[in-house]
Formats: C-alpha cells, sequence, structure tokens
C-alpha cells in the first residue's frame, strides 16, 4: 500500500539561502527506504503563519505523513512544538520529567562553559514544552524531538542540525504512531545506472527506444540526472515489476553500456578503490585545491588505499614538494600536459604508492588566455610500472563547476587506467 | 512595498536526495538582494500533479511572484513548460525561431560527439514549445527559460542545472513581466554578526537583554543559526530601521564582543586572508583529508596568500613528504600534539611559507580509542617568527562533521594566531 509523505524544513537561514539544507534530502532516502512515496520537501522560514501554511497544505494534499526539521531550539524563533500543537488541536503541557532530562545534559555543558546557568534554565523549560498526547522523542543534543497525532495524520518533529535529527530518526520510527503509518508502507526496488561522458539527449533517445521494444517503462519510476559530468538512471518499482526493470537495464548496457560504470550506485570513488585492489594512489592537484584528495577520503577505510596528496597552488611547491622541474614549467606554463605529467611523476616517486593521478587547470575566473582559457585543466594518470593515459579538455562552468568537475574526470581516467582501455570517444 | 515570492524546484533526483538543491538557495539570496520576501522553497518530482499540486498552494498563498527550476530537459520527464502553461491557462505553441537557436546550438556538439541527429531534433522541438503570450529566453545550455505571466502571478522557469540557471537570471529580469513585480520591491539592508565559541544559548540570553534594554528588535528580522562550530546572526530590516540594528549590534559587541569575528558577513577564510595581509601560508592535513586546502581556494584571487598543503594521510606521507620523525609518529601516536607540531614545522619548511597550519585526527566512525576517542583532532597553527598555538579538542559527530568542524576550528587557530592573542576561554 502506498504510504504518502511530505518533508517541511524550517528555519530562515535554510530559507534564505545561508545554509544547505541537509535534512531534507536525507530524511527523503531514509522515507524511501520504507518504501514511502516523498511528495514534496518544503522550507518555510521561522513564521508562524507560514509554518502553519505549509502544514495546512499538506494536510489538504492527503499526505499520511509530515516530518519537520528545526525551530526546536532555545531562541525566540524556535516555534516549531508550538504550531505543530496547535495545527494536531492540543496544547502545550510541560514534561517535567524531558525537563529534568534537558536540564542534566545541559548541566555538565554549562558548568564547563562557565555560561549563566538562568539562561540556560529558560532555554530548557521552553524545550520542555509538549503537545498533549504526543510522544516526546528523547534529546540527541539539548532538544527533545516529537511525535504527534493529527487528526488521521502523523507529525515527526525533529530538530535542525543534522546530526541531532540523523541520531533521533529510530527512536521516531520506534513510537506506535509513526509504526502505525510506517507499516502500510510496501518496501521499493531500486537500480543506479551510472555513465559518464555522453549527452543527456542520447540517454533520452536509447529510453525512447527500449520503450519502443516493448519494455514496460511505465511500471517503473526512471529519474536522469546529469551530476556534474555523470550521467545517473535512478530506477525505482513495487515488486512484480523486476522484468521491466531488467529490460530496461539490459537494453541500456546493450546501447550505452561502454559508457557505464556501475549498475550497482557505487560512486566512481568506490569503483577506484576497488579496481585498485591491494594497490594504493596519492594524487596532486593545482586547480582543484585539496577537492580530489577530499572525495577519496571522504568515506571510512580510504586510508587502505589513498596515501595522500599535495595541493601544489604556487609554482614554488610544484617543484619543492614535487620535484617538477622549474625549467619546465617556466616553458610550458604551469598548466600545461608536461606539468601535469611531471606531477604526476613527482606523486609516484614521493608517496612511493602503485598509481597517482596529478590536475593542473584554469579555473577561473581570471587567469585565461586565448590558448588556455577557463576551464582548460590538465589531467595524467599514471602507474608505477609506467602505463599513463592524459586528457586536456575545456571544462565548463564557473570557478567551483571546474574544479568539481575537475575532480570527476580525474577519478574517471584513473579508472580507465586501471581497467586497462582508453576512454570511448 | 512588499513582493512575495516563492521558490518551486522540480526535479525526482533532487525530490529523492540524491542530488543536492543548489537553486533554491541561490534565487533565495538573488531575491533577497532585490528585496524580495521569499515564503517558501518547494521541491517536488517530475510529476504533472506535483507540480500543479505546488502552483497552486502558492497562487492560494497569494505570491506574487514564483521562480521554477528543472524539467526543461529533453526528457520525457521534463514537464514544466506545459504543466505552467496550463497553470497560465496558456496554450504550448512551437517558437520557430528558439527551434532554430537550439538547433544551431545543439549541432555543434552533436557534430563533435557524432551522435544521432535526429534524436537531438526531437530534443529540441520539444524544448521549444512556448506557453502563448510568454516570452522565451535564450538557452544558457540547450533549454530556452520562460517569463510567464499567469493571472496576476508572474512565473519565471528556469532550467536546473545550476550553471545555466545563474547565467539566464539576468535575462530574465529583464523582462517586462518581471520588472512589473521586481520594481515594486524595496531592497533588504542587512548585516551578519558572525562568532566562534560559544552555545546558541548564550546568544539568546544576549538578544533578550538587548530588548530588554529597549532595542525595537520587532522592526529587525533576526535569524540566529549554529552552522558548523559558527554561531552567525543575519539581521535583515527596512529602510528606516537603522537605530534598532545599531543597538543590536552594540549590545552584542559589548556583551560577546570577544567572540565576534566579523560584522561584515566576511566568511572565516576572507578574515584570515585579511589578517595575512603580504604573508603566505600552506597547510598540512591528515583526517581533514584536503578539505582545508579546498576551503582556502575556494575564491579566486586565493593564490596570493595561499600556497599549498600536503595532504599526509598514511604516516610515510607525514615522513617523506613532511619531514616528521618516524620515531615521534611511533611513540606518541599519528594523533598527537607533538605530531601536529612537527607536522606545521615540517610544512613550514617545505612550503617556505610565513605561516603554517596542520590538522591531525580521528575522524571516526572507527579508529578511536579510550584515550584518542573519535572525534580528538590535534591542531597546531604556527609562524616562521616562531608564534605557535596548539589545541586538541574533541569534536561532535559524524566522521563529515569531524573533518568541516576541523577546517573551521584551524581556521579560527590561525586568526587568533594572527590576532597575537589565545582564544576566549
Amino acid at each position: 500500500m502506498s504510504v504518502r509523505a511530505g518533508i517541511l524544513v524550517t528555519g530562515t537561514e535554510v530559507l534564505s539561502g545561508y545554509v544547505t539544507d541537509r535534512n531534507g534530502p536525507w530524511l527523503s532516502e531514509r522515507l524511501a527506504d520504507l518504501g514511502v512515496e516523498v511528495e514534496e520537501i518544503t522550507v518555510v522560514g521561522d513564521r508562524p503563519e507560514d509554518l502553519e501554511g505549509a502544514l495546512s497544505h499538506m494536510r489538504d494534499w492527503g499526505l499520511d505523513l509530515i516530518v519537520t526539521s528545526g525551530g526546536l531550539g532555545p531562541t525566540a524563533d524556535d516555534l516549531t512544538a508550538e504550531v505543530v500543537g496547535r495545527f494536531a488541536g492540543r496544547e502545550l503541557v510541560l514534561d517535567t520529567e524531558m525537563e529534568e532530562k534537558i536540564g542534566q545534559i545541559i548541566a555538565r555543558f554549562a558548568r564547563r562553559l562557565r555560561f549563566d546557568p538562568e539562561a540556560v534554565r529558560e532555554a530548557n523549560r521552553k524545550q520542555a514544552m509538549v503537545p498533549a498526547g504526543a510522544t516526546a522523542l528523547d534529546p540527541a543534543g539539548t532538544a527533545p524531538g516529537l511525535v504527534v497525532p493529527a487528526n488521521g495524520q502523523v507529525v515527526i518533529v525533529l530538530p535542525g542540525p543534522p546530526r541531532e535529527l540523523q541520531e533521533m530518526w529510530p527512536r521516531a520510527l520506534e513510537t506506535p504512531a509513526a509504526k502505525g503509518v510506517l507499516d502500510r508502507a510496501e518496501p521499493f526496488q531500486t537500480m543506479s545506472i551510472r555513465m559518464f561522458g555522453i549527452p543527456e539527449s542520447e540517454l533520452a533517445k536509447a529510453l525512447r527506444e527500449i520503450e519502443d521494444d516493448g519494455a514496460a517503462l511505465d511500471q517503473l519510476e526512471v529519474t536522469t540526472c546529469l551530476r556534474g559530468s555523470e550521467l545517473v538512471t535512478d530506477v525505482r518499482h513495487r515488486p512484480g515489476s523486476e522484468d521491466a526493470a531488467e529490460a530496461l537495464r539490459a537494453g541500456l548496457e546493450e546501447r550505452l553500456g561502454r559508457f557505464t560504470y556501475t549498475e550497482t550506485g557505487e560512486s566512481i570513488e568506490e569503483v577506484v578503490f576497488r579496481l585498485l585492489g591491494d594497490r594504493t594512489i596519492a594524487v596532486a592537484e593545482s586547480e582543484s585545491g585539496g577537492l580530489l584528495a577530499g572525495r577519496l577520503t571522504l568515506r571510512p577505510g580510504s586510508s587502505k588505499w589513498f596515501s595522500g596528496g599535495v595541493v601544489a597552488y604556487s609554482n614554488e611547491s610544484k617543484s619543492n614538494l614535487l620535484g617538477v622541474d622549474p625549467g619546465l614549467i617556466e616553458d610550458r606554463g604551469a598548466v600545461s600536459p608536461e606539468v601535469a605529467e611531471a606531477m604526476a611523476d613527482g606523486t609516484l616517486e614521493r608517496f612511493g604508492t602503485d598509481v597517482s593521478c596529478a590536475i593542473t587547470g584554469v579555473a577561473g575566473p581570471g587567469g585565461g588566455t586565448a590558448e588556455k582559457p577557463v576551464g582548460y585543466v590538465c589531467f595524467c594518470a599514471k602507474s608505477a610500472a609506467g602505463e599513463a593515459l592524459a586528457r586536456d579538455p575545456i571544462l565548463p562552468g564557473s570557478r567551483n563547476d571546474v574544479r568539481e568537475r575537475s575532480v570527476v574526470v580525474a577519478l574517471h581516467l584513473v579508472r580507465y587506467l586501471l581497467e586497462g582501455r582508453e576512454p570511448p570517444r
């Protein structure tokens, strides 16, 4: 059976664009894992009328479940408990047990930092006000969460800080009210096919052909999306549509398999680590400024493969840290295929790894020339055994786009090196 | 006069949490700059009924302006133009001039990549369908945008890729329909006060005291927000409330000035660069894996101050690249104040900069011990002149939180070093 949900993120700082919302996407993925149809994510400010308006819209829209994040803090603009209580027609009452719990959490912190205990006590009391009949969830930070039955709907009220929200989520799922809704949801089956190096129009054409060939794509929820330089096809379906999903998978493999780097939803860095096996990698970066290293250390356990990197931003650092010949830099320019290769060589030598990858480019917005415009980036992936792959494309977009795309292009170049083949044209 | 707007982001990939929405926050900031009150950002999937539902809600809510992003691509799930046309009561008609323009853009691309011209032509035609009476905006990528008058409201329809959306935005603002709405908006005045090292409850108390002292805070829109380890107070007001804003600023300075690092909205890296003046900096990182270097190279022109960095992830790389004594690592552990200082020394020496900063820590989730738990991070900021500041806190949160907080703590430690003072307790 279908359970439909909305996510309501509150916070003027998110609405204003000062802070990127991480809770909406996180909750959406968790709800999808449970088989819930997420129909919308709405961000509103800290004004009670806007919060009420969004809740009413979600009620009118017939959603079974509303999950809110934010507005549970101690400051005056934190109003979610009060507004949700009113929405559910429930008075706020002081939960003395919760007040005690919050008090104990804060006491340790406040003593250590020597802040005013009276300010702290006032903040506690506000945070321990709970709509009558709702279930209060133990705080992950200092703010308790709530699960509030509201005229046939259920509202789960969670704190704004992502760490607290994520820690509290399992507690919310264990409440009888949340269980009552979520037990009706039937899980989805999913598939994620990721390609590199083709435009979206080519994928659109392949999907039309696969449908024309008789695959029942209408049984699937197919989402295609260009993410940086990668083209991702996400497929979600209910049990019983396995044949349609397989027809889609096989059809894409037949037509565009040479561009596909994973059918299991692995990220490119996971693919690279898998292909590395027992080998190690180190990197050298200029224009991407450490983002390639950051990406390679995103997941725990990456130290098995990743030894380290050099961010050689200045010309001197390219020579001092990586042994690039200053004459070569002067002769060819810091952004050149020759310097990229010298950086890759220096990285292999200094880190003693099996594989290296180097990036040097013009991220912009300044620094471009007719010959080497903004977006011109030189890549070199090399192995200690002497194999090498090099590319020097012009990447589109802003400074940030160029930096982020560089990371993706570099990782795919390493992949092709490890696969022992040239990138397809 | 007040102009109220909603932002409607479409895309199942965003709704599902696969992709982080960058358009909502970006549009929100731009609209705020124009004096527009953004009341909500809503994300819906690619189903026409959800898009229609959200548009209707925004109409019922009485918003003057709706800005949409996404759903203009060539694939079948790209439906925004059609749905907005229906919402505005306007038929879709083929804009042949636009079809020609798109054709020319695509032709270059398709010839170079040798993709099927018929697939490309079909995609073009779909993208050139425009609601009658709407203004089509020249594509930034291949999809044209739209400005659609809709029964007293104006809907601006923009493409999903952030680069295309941002490039097209000024074109949308120049259309008579958009001007008609936006000319009625009166710009806000803003102030952003940023602090480091205090909890939110202390700020809440200060705000209450300032109000009790008679400042007319009700004339201001005050947003407080804990962002990583920084506490940001954003203030927005209409012209005429300057006295209230100044009373707030002075009151916070008096009470919490020692924690304030900027009143002008500068980021911490901008403050560090400003304090550096003619001096240069290089960094060494272990657990933060390049994110500190990434942050220091975020903005154009950073090469004036930032020479480079070493991501010394393995013990060997700490010794090979930074000259850290392997005996010291064995004796004290890779995560220790002593190794952090040796990394900072090695960085000064190898890069020849005036200042260095080193980070080594346990990001987790594994690798923690009783003595050095997950989140234990050692920092050392040092100058070539011999000044040094060191800290070794336990940072809360997930692997990602620890990594991101490390960057912020390191930057503030450098700031204190450059200011020549100890961080306040």
